[in-house]
C-alpha cells in the first residue's frame, strides 16, 4: 500500500427479517431511507467532527426493484447535513456491492482526492414476497441464461454446485460439514444483539439442520431451508481513512483497523463457473489480498466468508487452501470454524447467522472484523491468537463473478 | 492533480431509438450485451495492447428494470477475454452514472492500483413503452416525494423549472432561447452519424420548435416533445490512463486529452432544489472543476452540458456564469453557444440530438471533448480558438442532485 489506510467507527442496523422477534411480515417497516441514515448516523455518533469526511460510497444492489429507488448517492446529506454537495455515489456488484463500496472509498483514500470516506452498504429486501424476491436477486446472474433455470436462481445455482460435491466427495460426509456451517452461524449469531438469529433458541442444532426435510422435500433439489442466507433488512457503515485522516478524527489507533491488503477480480458473468466444486474467483482474489499484504493464510485470526449457502463456506474454506479440495466439509465438521476452533469464520453469524441484507453485507463483515480485532466485538468477541493478528473478509456478487478480499491488522 | 491523467480512445455506438432510420420498435433489437461488447470492442480496437487495461467501470442507471440485468461489471470480459479476472464494477447516480464511471476511473488511476481504466457507460431503454419507462427513470428522484407527482416525473419537474423561469422572466423570451437550443442540438447531431437526430431532415427547425403543439397541449405542462432529451439505446466508452499508462499503451500525446479538473458534488435528493431558475449543484461542480484545473470559464473553447431538457441547457449556461441569471435564453438565442459562436456547446447535439442512454451520457460527453480538442470529430468538428484551449462535461443525475465536472485540455 503506497498510503496507510484505516478502518474505524464501523456501526450496523438490526438485519431485520424472519427470525426477528420484531418482525411482522404484515405491518409496515421502515424503509432504505430509515436504514441509510440509522447506519450512517451510527457510524458518525463516534466522531466529534463529521465536517471531516469528504465523500460517500453507498453499496446497494437493487433498490431500483425492491424500492422502486434509484441514486442512492442522493441519500448521503441525510445521515448529516455536514455531507451536502460533497462526493457520494452508488456502486454495484451483486451481493458485492459492500465491497466494492468499501475498495472505492481505499481507492479514493489511496488516490489522496480524499482523506475520510464513508462507506455505507445497504438493502431492504422485504418489500415482495420471497418468490418475488429470488427474481430479483436472479439479476445477479445472466439474464439470457436464466430462462431455463431454476425458478428460485440462485439458490440453484449452488444447489447444482452441491449437488455435484455429493457426488464426488459423498452425500452424509458432504451435509456434516454442511450442518456444523450451520450451527456454527446460529451459535454466533446468538452473541450478537444485531444479528436476525439473535433469537434463536433451537437447541439441537445440527439435529434440527438434518431434519429440515418438509414433506421429504428439501428447498431447492440439493439444499434445505438452514443451507441459506437470510432474507433481510438492514445497512452497515464504516469510515475509511488515511492516517492523517484518522488522527484529524482524533480516533486512537487501537480503535482503528489497517488495511494492509486488498483484491478486487471479476470473472466473465455469462460463463458457466470453471469448476463447479471450486469457488475459483474466491480463490484467486483471496490469494492475490494475502499477496498483497505479504501474509499467508496461516497469519489469519478470523475471516468473514461470504456463506450465501453453506456449501459456498465449504468450499470458501476449500479455496482458501484451508483444506484441500474436498475436504473442506471435514475441516469444518472437526470445529476449526467454529469460534473456539483454528480459524473463527463469520463470528457474528455470516450471511446465515447474522443476516444478508444484499448490498450491506460486504460492509458488515468489514465492521465485525474490526470488532473483533479491536476488542469491540461484546459477547460475540473471539481471542484471537497472538500469532495470527491479521483479519479477512471475501465478499462475493454473483455465482463467483465479482469478489473482493480485504486483508486487515489491528492498527496499534 | 496529484499525477498526470490522460484519456484516448473514445467510441461510441450509434444512439439508437425514434428517429434513426434502422430504428422499429415493432422488430427485436439488440440488447445490452451488444451496446457493451461494441462500444468497448471500438474503443479497444484503437490500441494493440488491451492487456495493459488494469480495470473496467461501467456506469449504468437502471438495467435492473430496463433489461432485468444487474451486475453489469460481470461483462466485462464479454469485451475481451483479457479483461476475465480483473476489477470490474458498476456505478450508479441515475442520468450521472458515466460521469460516475469517469470519476472512479481517474480516482483509481490516481491512487495508483491502477494505470489503465476502462470507463464505459450503457443504457438500453427502448425495451419497455415510454410511459413505463418513465416510471423506470423516476426513480432518479426520490420515490417517496413522487407520488403527488406528474406521471412524467422527471419531465415534471424541468417542466415546473420552466414555468417558473417563464413567469419571471418572460414567456416568449424564454422560448425563443430553448428554441434556439433545440435548432442548434438538431443542427450538430446531422454532423454525427452516431447520432440519433442525424436523419432529421426539417427544413426551420425553430418554427417546428414553436408550432409543436399538438392539440393545443405541450407533453408537459411547460414543456413540448422537442424541450426533451431522447429515449435511447446505447453506449460509449474511453481508457482513462496515467502518463506511463499512455506510453505503454503506445498512445501519442496528440490523440489524447489531459485531465486537468474535475469535481464531483452531490445534494440531499430529498429536498426540493433550493431555486426553481437555478442549477445550484451544477454551478458548484462546475465552478469547483474550474478552480481545480486553475482556470476560468473564459478559457474553455467547447463544452458538453447534460441538456435533458431544453431549460436544463438554459439554466446550465447560466450556472456556468456565461450569462447572468434570466439572461441565459438572450445568450443561447444570440448564437452563442451554436458551433460558430463564442462557445460551441453540445456540438455532436447533445442529449437532445446525439441521444441519452442515460448511464452512458457522461461517457458520450467526455468522447465528443476528447474528438474536438484532437480534430477527430470529423463533420461535426469545430475549430477552437486558440485562447480557448480548454474542453468542459457536465453530466447530470436526477434534479441538479449528483453532478460531475471535468475539465480537458489537449495533451501535446
Amino acid at each position: 500500500m503506497k498510503r496507510k489506510i484505516y478502518m474505524a467507527a464501523g456501526a450496523n442496523t438490526i438485519s431485520m427479517g424472519t427470525g426477528r422477534k420484531e418482525f411482522n411480515p404484515r405491518k409496515e417497516r421502515p424503509g432504505l431511507e430509515h436504514y441509510i441514515s440509522t447506519a450512517g448516523q451510527a457510524s458518525l455518533a463516534q466522531i466529534s467532527n463529521p465536517e471531516l469526511i469528504d465523500e460517500v460510497y453507498v453499496g446497494n444492489f437493487m433498490a431500483g426493484r425492491f424500492n422502486r429507488q434509484g441514486h442512492l448517492g442522493g441519500f448521503a446529506a441525510t445521515i448529516n447535513p455536514t455531507l451536502e454537495y460533497k462526493p457520494s455515489m452508488r456502486v454495484e456488484g451483486a451481493c458485492g456491492s459492500g465491497g466494492l463500496a468499501l475498495i472505492s472509498a481505499i481507492r479514493s483514500v489511496l488516490s489522496e482526492t480524499s482523506s475520510v470516506a464513508l462507506a455505507l452498504g445497504v438493502e431492504v429486501q422485504n418489500t415482495v414476497k420471497a418468490i418475488y424476491g429470488a427474481d430479483i436477486l436472479a439479476t445477479a446472474g445472466w439474464s439470457k441464461k436464466r430462462k431455463e433455470g431454476h425458478a428460485y436462481f440462485f439458490p440453484g445455482q449452488f444447489s447444482d454446485r452441491a449437488g455435484v460435491y455429493y457426488e464426488k466427495y459423498g452425500y452424509d460426509y458432504a451435509r456434516k460439514g454442511m450442518g456444523r456451517w450451520f450451527r456454527n452461524a446460529i451459535d454466533n449469531a446468538r452473541l450478537d444483539p444485531t444479528a436476525q438469529e439473535y433469537h434463536n433458541d433451537t437447541a439441537d442444532l445440527e439435529e434440527a439442520y438434518h431434519q429440515a426435510v418438509p414433506n421429504g422435500k428439501f428447498f431447492v433439489d440439493h439444499l434445505n431451508f438452514f443451507d441459506c442466507s437470510k432474507v433481510s433488512d438492514g445497512a452497515s457503515a464504516i469510515l475509511v481513512t488515511s492516517e492523517e485522516g484518522l488522527a484529524q478524527l482524533g480516533i486512537s489507533k487501537k480503535d482503528a483497523v489497517e488495511v494492509v491488503g486488498f483484491a478486487q477480480l471479476t470473472r466473465n458473468i455469462t460463463n458457466d463457473p470453471p469448476n463447479p466444486v471450486e469457488m475459483t474467483t474466491v480463490g484467486k482474489a483471496a490469494a492475490k489480498a494475502l499477496e498483497d499484504a505479504g501474509i499467508t493464510i496461516d497469519q489469519v485470526g478470523t475471516a468473514e466468508v461470504h456463506d450465501c449457502f453453506s456449501i459456498a463456506g465449504i468450499l470458501t474454506v476449500e479455496a482458501l487452501g484451508l483444506a484441500a479440495q474436498g475436504e473442506g466439509a471435514a475441516w469444518v465438521a472437526e470445529g476449526n470454524t467454529a469460534r473456539d476452533g483454528k480459524l473463527p469464520i463469520n463470528t457474528t453469524g455470516g450471511l446465515i447467522g447474522w443476516g444478508h441484507p444484499t448490498g450491506a453485507t460486504g460492509v458488515h463483515q468489514a465492521v465485525t472484523i474490526w470488532q473483533q480485532l479491536t476488542g469491540k466485538a461484546g459477547a460475540a468477541q473471539v481471542s484471537l491468537n497472538p500469532e495470527r493478528p491479521y483479519g479477512l473478509t471475501i465478499n462475493m456478487g454473483g455465482d463467483d463473478v465479482t469478489v473482493v478480499a480485504i486483508v486487515y491488522k489491528r492498527a496499534d
